[in-house]
């Protein structure tokens, strides 16, 4: 099944990267572009019978730094 | 507006990061994980007279590099 784990940055993390574009953004000629915040997208193919569990268990141990970062598991089908 | 845009690896490019993902998840126990591709998402507030072609112009410009990479524009309100 295809899935896709979302990951961003907890809120009051600072997101330099995030300033960066929004900085790059204001130069660019869109001085309206605000509250600019990067994260990742991860998508795989897992097999039919994995769990929800396993996934959150992939998302806490591998793919997110649960200190810092939030995570959000969609399943496409 | 939020929006948000997700940028993705154009298929045939080169993705070690996923590639490095995959492995690590073979190692923690799933062995079923495959096909996984790393990609960035960008949240982002506009003025809502934002036009799509200027959202559109922004990723060009300045958030994905077009040789390479593809993108996707969701406005969610």
């Amino acid at each position: 099944m295809k899935t896709s784990v979302t990951v961003t940055l907890k809120k009051g993390v600072l997101d330099p990267q995030g300033k960066a574009i929004e900085g790059a953004l204001h130069s660019l000629g869109y001085p309206g572009a605000a509250n600019v915040h990067v994260g990742k997208v991860i998508t795989l193919d897992l097999p039919d019978d994995t769990s929800e569990a396993q996934i959150k268990d992939m998302c806490e141990k591998l793919l997110s730094n649960p200190v810092i970062e939030d995570y959000e598991i969609e399943v496409q089908s």
